[in-house]
């Protein structure tokens, strides 16, 4: 079964988070095939595959997911979302580009490279969880835990995410931002308006300060990153009464953070600023993933060279948008690059791949792996 | 059937706003035993009882409600709120003070009045309507319209709102604030807080004027008003998801202003601001009343004299607290007061009233009539 086959296979298993509906099975099988010893690895709900081949260093290692986000409102799909419709060149259905497509293209190439090269330098390893769309607690994490627990070390590291724009291989991402939340309360003293003296508005105490964390400039990025950002997602204050002045005030934000700045660096910052306007609070932090950057070695040079063997352009390399699982592997001191298809249709009705893309994809990963372990 | 029993008959009726359970009936009654011509103006869902006694000028008016806020949590009262019972001085059960005791002293007052003078000078009348804790849509001010559409005036008008605090009468209320609320809402551009480029935090944009308008000083009141004052009540934004800049911010705020501010002056003042900032918003008024002032006159030095008279107090001439009916009785030019029971435990559980207070209050309210009318 080839690429496209497999990847068709794969989207019929409507496996949404955390549920993988036998999508690592069928890898499995493929895998085992090819002298990979298998490990499955549950936590809680979230069922996981490590999979690798040979037992020497360096291991190079595929990374991705089975899950899917939630369909959505069904009737909005041209093709039901998990019939695998091939139209016009194109697989349509959730999770076609993110990021089943992928995860048979690593396999195909897999195959591939094993036939040509059964004897090929180090390992090569599968990281494959059903809990990447969900909380991330039960997935990868858990899984690297294990591998660290156990000093099994990952060199390279090659995620599936659909790193691709417009074309594929325009960018790879070579690095993730850092998010770190923060969930402010401010306590002031609930009344009625008509006797504003009796009451403390927490809005018109915090009013100055969280204008300015708005306005602040935390860093200037790097040539790797760009600025730092602070967003505001969730505001709410007062009973809903119009003649209520609230008691408290719940502010929900987020930071998307260059290496030019430090989870406990922009926490610093913040209470500073809290405490300069003498507010009444209380602050809990989440911090979802520190900042990681991959910006040369040669895992950057293999994906480079084979993108541009294959597609005849050459990458940007590029650390924007959202958080991938790449951040639970990077600490571990892994080289981590991101490299899938084209990423505009994700997470939206009508998702869908270019067949030609995954046939491309999967020459591209084939070479990678030749790069780097022949 | 003298007050503190009136009051008891009229607590036995559970007349939640704005359902009246024959109160006016038995209020109306005890009027036309003396003379009065009576009107019962139905609006909607609301009954309201226009009654007067003599067709000559000028008209004095005792103006209340019938109706009550809800007993709320009826276990929490050691009572039942709806049994009058009467124990160690007081009356206890909802409207007790708000204000069925003030209806039972004038009514007890007027009869008492009428005998020793039955031909007094002017009208006397009473407006009573079972729509003032409610939204003030059918009671009063359509009452008030339907007089002032056959040019029916009233000269002087004695609401019976529970205006003492710690004593009964040291406090009368000759006037009220005003009530301006504005519905504001900030547009923006949705987005996820991975690409805030993409995004326009509305809050972002609107924090500075939200923190100069909840600093700003808008008058600074004067002998019978204090300051205006500007409340946000309340104030939303965002999905409650943690990773998407919200489109749009939604605030409610709202004035209670003096007399040296007016609602198009607030308003103006508001608008100038948020166009300073540059924001994309909308913005919907809500004028609740128009400040309000009997700062002297015969009706202010009735009341002053009758409330020394009977209790030996110089009572305190406020206009601070919540709106009142007297707003819209204001307007037609009548010279307006409020002046009745301590209002320490109205709106609560075990609502009560002293039964000594209501026999004062029924010969300081008759009183009020031989000042005005002899
Ligand atoms: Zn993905
Ligand atoms: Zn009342």
């Amino acid at each position: 079964m080839d690429t496209i086959a497999l990847t068709c296979e794969l989207i019929k298993r409507a496996s949404v988070t955390p549920n993988d509906e036998g999508c690592q099975q069928l890898l499995g099988e493929r895998l085992a095939k090819l002298g990979f010893n298998l490990e499955t690895m549950v936590f809680e709900d979230t069922t996981n595959l490590w999979a690798r081949r040979g037992t020497e260093g360096p291991v190079f290692c595929f990374a991705g997911h089975t899950d899917v986000v939630p369909a959505g409102a069904e009737h909005a799909w041209t093709y039901p979302p998990f019939s695998a419709t091939q139209k016009d060149g194109y697989i349509y259905g959730r999770g076609a580009a993110d990021m089943k497509g992928s995860l048979a293209a690593m396999v195909v190439a897999t195959e591939r490279f094993v036939a040509n090269h059964p004897h090929h330098n180090g390992s090569i390893a599968f990281l494959i969880t059903s809990d990447e769309e969900g909380p991330f607690i039960n997935g990868t994490p858990k899984v690297v835990e294990t591998l660290e627990a156990r000093n099994e070390k990952i060199k390279w590291c090659l995620v599936g995410e659909p790193s691709s724009t417009k074309e594929l291989g325009d960018v790879v991402k070579n690095g993730r931002r850092g998010s770190l939340t923060g969930d402010l309360t401010v306590f002031g003293i609930q009344g009625h308006v008509a006797y504003p003296h009796l009451a403390e508005n927490p809005f018109h105490k915090a009013a100055p300060a969280l204008a300015a964390l708005a306005q602040m400039s935390w860093d200037d990025g790097n040539s790797s990153f760009p600025p730092t950002s602070f967003q505001i997602s969730n505001l709410h204050a007062g009973t809903g009464a119009g003649n209520v002045i609230p008691g408290e005030l719940q502010v929900q934000f987020n930071f998307r953070f260059s290496t030019e700045s430090t989870a406990d660096g922009l926490k610093q910052r913040v209470t500073d600023l809290l405490e300069q306007h003498d507010l009444d609070y209380s602050l809990q932090w989440k911090l979802n993933g520190e900042p990681f950057l991959t910006d040369s070695g040669d895992l950057v040079d293999a994906t480079v060279q084979a993108i541009a063997e294959h597609t005849g352009r050459l990458p940007e390399l590029s650390t924007a948008g959202g958080t991938s699982d790449g951040r639970f592997i990077a600490p571990t001191g892994a080289q981590v690059i991101e490299l899938g298809p084209v990423n505009a249709t994700i997470h939206q009705v009508n998702e869908r791949v270019r067949e030609a893309d995954l046939e491309t994809l999967t020459r591209v990963y084939e070479k990678v792996l030749e790069n780097l372990l022949c």
